[in-house]
């Protein structure tokens, strides 16, 4: 594959917003053009992930209506959806086109607007991700699924419900000092604990939020990279892993680990060629707190349930030995599904640009790790950066 | 680029199907692993075109349900949308992850199942592909824009209404032979003449109609094609094009050609190193019939206002010297939206195989181009294929 660079990054507050999803696609996907000094060069296509634009918001054709409305016209332009994870996917597609030689200069834009729809609608549109057949026609939701999870989890770990909520008090932590993120304020492991159940352990600050956001990144070969002259310096793909499981729960093998995240992850690994200890920063999927622990481990971070230590010990806080989620992750910066893995590949370009929010840069980061979930547990795509 | 091959083909009936989206997707797909060999191989990854598959028929996250019903987890899966150029766009990112080194098995589906909602709800589905703001708005549909166009060319060209009879004509000639094809049946120009209006001067048989489909090919690197050992001889990618243009008609230069399409196959022609006069068998979008000519001409197969008579001298014809849409094209074929893209690959490496349905077979076909509209008159994919 030819070398692939990201050269500019843009994102708009996360949160419940007044903006179209127009608008705030068109927002962050500006502020990346102009972070890569590409607002005046031809771009060869723009690479748009979203997961239901049509049922969130009315609109459909997305990515033509951007690329015109971006004025890159006639740039190629395609939109991607894996479920929540179709910004990783997005981002995919954008490396393989300029890996095989066929673009040199592609914009990449998550973007979902979930508001504009009632609770009820959101529900109903976010269910189309699990199982009709096993899981949606009983009832279940991603959090009942979760809530399966974190059980069992806690059945064969012996983690405790102060344990788990160490994630979220940590996610808010960081989310209270980034600027663009959906919560900005501390909780405490007493806050999580007794606020309302939404499906039993987990209770409303274990689960992340929907919310509206957009964010961009430009990605290039080597020669535009110079061309561009960039003002700041570009960041390497190093690997990149996409993986699928069996779509219900009840077929997979394990509970406590997500088969298609160590897949993703070992073809990232491989490609890459470092180790999970090389790394030096994570943006995980925490869409409930009991996978970021999961997560860790099907990473290779902690063997199976021991992640917890890292957390309880500070290996995963800003100034620890593995950071995980500096940004507030999906729980504190917030989950537009089709922005959240083109926030995490932004938040982590920040990291190894040296550029991260105040309070929340890791120290002489240099190799950073995306981890992005499409359904429930499946359809994971993983992304290894590196600093030039 | 890496060397990237299409190896296998497969393709369901068009029509109103009373199977559901995934059994159609299914039988396309498991037709491609057979005819390549390839069923009993890891693929990589399966790339899913299709345009609306929440709003047609209720199903949500359907890249990743097709790799778990195919047996093919933990591949990567994912789903692209262009509008009606899906099918076309996911065989694009095949290309670009095969050609990129990323992967070197990976399963194609084009599908759509539109006849699941009723007529009234289809259309709103389909208006979602123009502009909202400029066309929409005020009632325009795509059929009224496509008679926009052929008022203006007709204008501009004398074209008369017994010429552009003749597309439909030739379409419905070629459907007749067609097993897979929605209308098998000859129409005659006084037919197509004195049929109901759907926008005047288009009548019902200029429009293609909504179908239920799928079609798939198997996209292989040279060393796994080898290892396949395949039955049948593969195809080579010669290039690819993939362009925009303004969202809204108004907005764009010129009403009688359309700019995306030229873009698209300039950039497939200079990858390919061919030019137009060295195609042997053409696929062209011909939603309406009048799109047929201005494909034509837009690619470069004729002057502008003269591609009539190219389709007047049997030119256009199967045994012509340059065929057009030999198996009845979306007027006959049918138009499945999101299937077209992938099922114009593989009727055109049948064509190249020599094993098109009898009386279609083009004589000693070497190259071949398939052309693929998103909205209305933009977001074009163009393919290049070329026997080996």
């Amino acid at each position: 594959m030819e070398p692939v660079y990201v050269t500019g990054v843009g994102m708009t507050r996360f949160g419940t917003l007044d903006e179209s999803i127009i608008e705030l696609a068109e927002k962050a996907a500006v502020e990346a053009m102009r972070d890569s000094n590409s607002i005046e060069h031809k771009f060869d296509y723009a690479i748009v992930g979203s997961q239901n634009p049509e049922e969130f918001t009315g609109q459909g054709h997305l990515s033509t209506v951007l690329a015109d409305r971006l004025g890159i016209v006639p740039a190629g332009a395609t939109r991607v959806e894996t479920g929540p994870s179709a910004g990783s996917s997005a981002f995919e597609e954008a490396v393989a086109l300029v890996g095989a030689g066929l673009a040199s200069l592609v914009l990449v834009i998550g973007v979902e607007k979930m508001s504009g729809v009632d609770r009820g609608a959101a529900s109903r549109i976010i269910a189309k991700m699990i199982s009709l057949e096993s899981e949606a026609r009983y009832g279940a939701t991603p959090a009942a699924l979760a809530a399966l999870v974190a059980r069992r989890y806690m059945h064969d770990y012996g983690l405790t419900r102060n344990d788990l909520s160490l994630i979220p008090v940590k996610a808010h932590k960081n989310g209270a000092k980034n600027p663009l993120a959906h919560f900005q304020s501390e909780v405490t492991v007493d806050k999580v604990n007794t606020a309302r159940i939404v499906s039993d352990p987990l209770t409303l600050y274990d689960c992340s939020p929907t919310s509206d956001g957009a964010a961009a990144v430009v990605v290039a070969s080597e020669k535009v990279v110079r061309a561009l002259g960039s003002p700041t310096e570009p960041v390497r793909v190093l690997g990149i892993g996409h993986a699928t499981d069996y779509h219900a729960v009840q077929h997979r093998l394990s509970l406590t680990s997500l088969r298609a995240t160590v897949v993703a992850a070992e073809n990232a690994f491989r490609m890459a060629r470092i180790k999970p200890k090389d790394l030096d920063v994570c943006e995980l999927h925490d869409a409930f707190s009991i996978l970021e622990l999961i997560d860790m481990e099907d990473i290779g971070l902690a063997k199976p349930g021991e992640a917890i230590e890292l957390v309880k010990n500070g290996a995963t806080q800003v100034d620890g030995s593995i950071p995980v989620n500096t940004t507030g992750g999906l729980k504190a910066r917030g989950h537009p599904t089709g922005a959240t893995g083109v926030a995490q590949i932004r938040d982590t370009v920040l990291q190894l640009r040296g550029s991260a929010p105040k309070g929340l840069q890791v120290r002489d980061a240099e190799i950073g790790l995306t981890h992005n979930i499409g359904g429930f547990g499946n359809n994971m795509v993983v992304s290894i950066l590196r600093r030039q």
